[in-house]
């Protein structure tokens, strides 16, 4: 009757409705929280960097949102963590890969030839739009000039734990541990502050650092509260070392026996590891990176992570350095996850595809003791999200969206990724950052390597 | 001093070069010859269906193409071809995923009531679309109505070798295994013919077959001189019946001692073989599908498939059917068939990435008998051939493509695809199916499979 009146109703409901930055609608929703809720026809509601809602298309109606993602159905779900990687390798993907002993015959001796603050900055600049692109929003990440690693993981906008690494002998920003943590510490007090970056510690690992470095770390570093990231129960060399060391104990009694077991420790691989570690590790309250490529690429073995998992350990997935993994994309794990799983256990139904997933999201946020903040589309979390296309042909027909995820996708069926809210991916495009330019600058990083190590002999390609 | 005269030459000197239809220029080229030849900005030239020409880039002058491909530096290689699957289970995938004794509890009983020729046309157009733009331009396939299955493959533009199944009970096209046998005769005298398509009896296996039906379709095959394709000594259900039935013989053995195993047929699986059944596979000639992704998901265990290619068996790669893989795209095996083979041997050196490409191609192209007109790029073969971006950020740098591609590569980094000579998808977009009315129709019958079999409780999510 009225229909001016009637459209002021609609315009005064409309204004009422509140202003919100970012909404995501019509998105099948796996919020990973802790009933593992999923929302078909769901919603998801951003505004700065938070989650303001999350539920079915019901939302929709309360909120104005400045940019809007109606996905389609696709599956919208939190940012994959990456708990283990060397992002700045990169450069050095495909080299070398299947020979013996490789990390002291080629690895390190390729590393005090070429790493440089610009090999890293390169490097980091082409993994990090690797992670972006194959839906990671968080990574921790081990090795040298970090501080150089910081200013990509910055730019790009991704979220990052960055440790520094400490080893004992003469590394390309360090010559000895002692400077290596000088260099951590200046990093630390550097980036402490830093809203995506959490800056660390990062001792290689047990055998090549001194128990006195080792002790020292793990002091500092319940000083200044960062963690401690560190090479653990990986190599039958490592095992033998420190069995030496400290009267036959394994890598994980011994770092319990010298006090640097503790709730900032991040171990990767924990490969060699019995029931009796598996105890220090609960009692410690560390965190542990399963890195199933890697270790099976390398033929170490693989890891009891589904025990730990089901015993409650904090454990996510981590793709290890692109010499190791190769690929630094989460989804590239998950099938080999799951399925290792089951055939070391003779077991179809060992490492479902839910558990999969729980360990790249809320899993791998727990490792880093990052689980207040991330890992699951929760009202109040950071809003660290990826949409994923069920319309490739892989991804058709969604009877079960975690089978589909583990078992069927792949790094490019990643649509969108947003980390802190902000939009970094839209339809595979990248928006802070120039992919060209990031691929001709390592790709001309990979003359240098030719030219240094590759026509000399030095190593294989 | 004379440029008309200069031009004038140069034109004489074009219009003498030789007419083609499709030239590839600036490639990465891995011939997967004998010798694995490789060239940098390599040229491949293509007449009909057949490649005239492959080598480097002084090749180009020679001819003049109506189309060419300038590649930039991507990887050309021959079309993969993915020995073992069954497209058209495509419309049950991500269904059911880790439930034991899966076989007999729900996949029969769930093809009993949906297998149909809507079905079977609808999975196998939804496969088929998945593994053009996976790579895959052959596949060997075991399934019902395999009519519909040759039609969809005349239409896109593949290559097949498609198996009518025959088995001891009912199903949708057969009432027992003879009806089965004259349902595949029927298909083999119509398709014998046809240039693409190589028609095949597939006896499910010799638990689900008896021996008087093994046999009958093995004297058939070699009148016919066509391939027999059977899943074999794939699990110890099957182990226990054949023991039972043939005084303790192994699967191979009894297919050897009751004239079934020769040159013609085509095993997928043989995870449960040893040295005296590897023998008996030489002697035999036979052709092997190894289907790493799907065995482990089972839980089944590993074939000795290294050591079978190690031995010279006709052996390559699989996928098997969507309900067991899960996708179809060969280029997702690699990963998982180079690093558990060299888990299960200790062995970072075991299963190098160049044999498994090998086994993806060449390998497979003899497990088809097909390696004299597919599997490499030769003069004279078949135009099967993929292009593979290089410049996706997970593929920088190549030092070594091998390596590269069973890494770091996914199905996504597939740019082109071409079937005898035919461009069937161009930077992703498929030039002979409509994708979109592909995806549109195995979506809708989604529905029916939720209304039949889930809704009702009979198959779990």
């Amino acid at each position: 009757m009225f229909p001016a009146a009637i459209a002021g109703l609609c315009c005064l409901s409309v204004s009422a409705t509140e202003k919100v930055d970012l909404m995501i609608t019509d998105a099948l929703v796996l919020t990973m929280d802790q009933d593992k809720t999923v929302y078909q026809n769901g919603t998801v509601v951003i505004r700065d960097n938070k989650i303001l809602a999350v539920g079915d298309q019901s939302l929709e109606k309360h909120y104005q949102a400045q940019t809007t993602l109606d996905v389609d159905g696709d599956i919208v779900m939190p940012g994959l963590i990456n708990t283990h990687t060397h992002v700045s390798m990169t450069v050095f993907r495909s080299l070398a890969d299947d020979v013996p002993d490789r990390l002291h015959r080629y690895i390190f001796p390729l590393e005090a030839k070429l790493v440089s603050r610009d090999m890293v900055r390169i490097g980091a600049n082409l993994g990090n739009l690797e992670m972006v692109k194959g839906g990671v929003t968080t990574y921790a990440d081990m090795y040298y000039f970090e501080d150089e690693v910081a200013k990509t993981v910055d730019k790009i906008g991704m979220r990052a734990v960055l440790g520094e690494s400490v080893i004992k002998f003469p590394v390309a920003d360090a010559a000895n541990a002692d400077e290596g943590i000088q260099y951590a510490l200046n990093f630390i007090n550097a980036y402490k502050d830093h809203p995506r970056i959490t800056p660390a510690f990062a001792p290689h690992a047990p055998y090549t650092n001194t128990t006195e470095t080792l002790q020292k770390i793990a002091k500092l570093s319940l000083e200044k509260e960062v963690p401690v990231m560190i090479h653990l129960a990986e190599s039958h060399r490592e095992e033998e070392a420190i069995a030496e060391r400290a009267d036959g104990q394994s890598p994980v009694e011994y770092m319990h026996s010298i006090g640097a077991l503790n709730k900032n420790l991040i171990g990767a691989h924990m490969i060699l590891i019995d029931d009796k570690d598996i105890e220090l590790v609960k009692q410690s309250d560390m965190g542990v990176a399963h890195n199933m490529s890697a270790n099976i690429k390398s033929a170490k073995g693989v890891s009891p992570a589904l025990k730990m998992y089901d015993q409650g350990v904090r454990i996510g997935l981590g793709t290890d350095g692109p010499m190791s993994g190769n690929t630094l994309s989460i989804i590239d794990e998950f099938n080999q996850v799951a399925k290792v799983h089951k055939l070391m256990n003779q077991d179809r139904s060992a490492m479902p595809p839910i558990k999969v997933i729980d360990m790249a999201t809320m899993g791998a946020a727990k490792a880093l003791h990052m689980e207040d903040s991330i890992g699951s589309l929760e009202v109040g979390k950071l809003a660290d999200i990826i949409v994923v296309d069920t319309k490739a042909p892989n991804m058709v027909p969604i009877y079960n969206p975690y089978s589909a995820l583990v078992y069927s996708a792949n790094s490019g069926n990643v649509r969108h990724t947003i980390v802190d809210g902000k939009i970094l991916m839209k339809d595979r495009k990248m928006l802070t950052v120039d992919e060209d330019a990031i691929r001709n600058e390592a790709i001309e990083f990979t003359h240098i390597v030719r030219d240094t190590v590759i026509k000399s002999g030095e190593i294989i390609q």
